[in-house]
């Protein structure tokens, strides 16, 4: 059974993304922790759009970020995206964003389910289940 | 009969828009027109959301922005925007953003129609010819 | 003594804001967090601007948000900015934002200080203890 | 001498890009536009950190964009950029970007040469009549 599902995704610095300090700007991470969860989606057949047509939509509910070193207009980095396997309806992910080996940022959100109606759903819907077990979770 | 249908929107720059050069990142003032936009559209009943009830969209297809004068992180300026009247089955505004009377930056966006299914419309829906006639516009 | 320092920012949700999913994107609550952290900063003279003026940037370390029910286009929200007082090096503030009385989302941010060579700054700068004497904070 | 200077730039719309209509936000093009122009800039040595080394900033002054088809989330396409010689001292590009060899829509910047203090330089500065040299386009 495989515990630690991970990715790696690699990123560059856009001017856009940079602020008056001339680092990237604090909320912009959570641009590059969305790009390495949708990478590690589409690779497993787990992204948005698989969600969208299964009839859920996946909102984040809690995002954190914490930083260790700045980011500069035209760096280039690696997320390491990990997904957390948890019991409950929930799909939970960390990041580590690397430069040049040394740690960027580390961060973790953690998303749920609504139906197409916007309403929460309490239970694993049957497309994640399965999805799960193809994976070796459960 | 009202040929010129304009409003001032203010605004406050935030941080998180300014890049690197520690001035508004150029295509931030597309949010800029954006608000004064909808400012306009939900003033005299023409908004996003006005059309979206309609049946229609109302996608941006040509944007310019052409920059006079910087501005910087905190700096309260003024959307001045304009609606042009068109036969054509589009909406266009033009706007000026000012500071302190100084003029910062011209602008234009033209709009088309487009229907449930995201096809683009010809002729004129009612609901904006309607919206026409009330406003003194034909 | 005044042990909660809170502020009240009016905000409305722009249309660039908000997402395929058709509410904000949860990312863009950071930069409501930051429009109610400078607006605190600018009413309590302790903002990204008087830090710099004495020398100062105070870059974000760590940021969370919780996410209680979403925001669509056009929404008209309030946050509440808190300083949270700490001896450590730090700045603190704590968020709520609310729309009509209900909660939207909580969050944190911490910010340290790093003087002009970007390097960090393990005491309190002097600014800093004057601005708390001048709070009643110490 | 070679009067048409392009190169192509792969890009993926990221699901933060995307708004309401499920469709790019129209500004962010600008973002798209802007790393074919720094893909262009660091292959051909007249970067923005090319201009900030040599003690210029090149602020954009213009743009435009007209949009021919929507990108959706997910959607890879390839931004062309192209070099436009001119003699004034100003950086001019074009832009056309593609998905699956339909042309999604076009545009141009236009950019100025700002000195240390910020100051618009009338002249074209040495380091770009240099690369111009260099080039083959004088």
């Amino acid at each position: 059974m495989n515990n630690k599902l991970s990715i790696h995704t690699k990123l560059k610095v856009r001017f856009s993304e940079c602020d008056s300090l001339q680092i990237v700007w604090h909320g912009n991470y959570l641009k590059y922790f969305e790009e390495g969860r949708e990478d590690f989606g589409v690779q497993h057949g787990i992204s948005y759009l698989d969600a969208k047509v299964n009839g859920f939509a996946t909102p984040i509910v809690k995002s954190t970020c914490e930083h260790k070193l700045p980011l500069k207009y035209g760096d280039e980095c690696t997320v390491e995206t990990t997904f957390i396997p948890t019991d409950a309806a929930k799909i939970i992910y960390t990041y580590r964003i690397f430069k040049d080996e040394k740690l960027i940022c580390t961060g973790e959100t953690v998303q749920v389910f609504t139906d197409k109606n916007g309403e929460l759903v309490l239970n694993n819907p049957s497309f994640f289940l399965d999805w799960k077990k193809k994976i070796g979770l459960i």
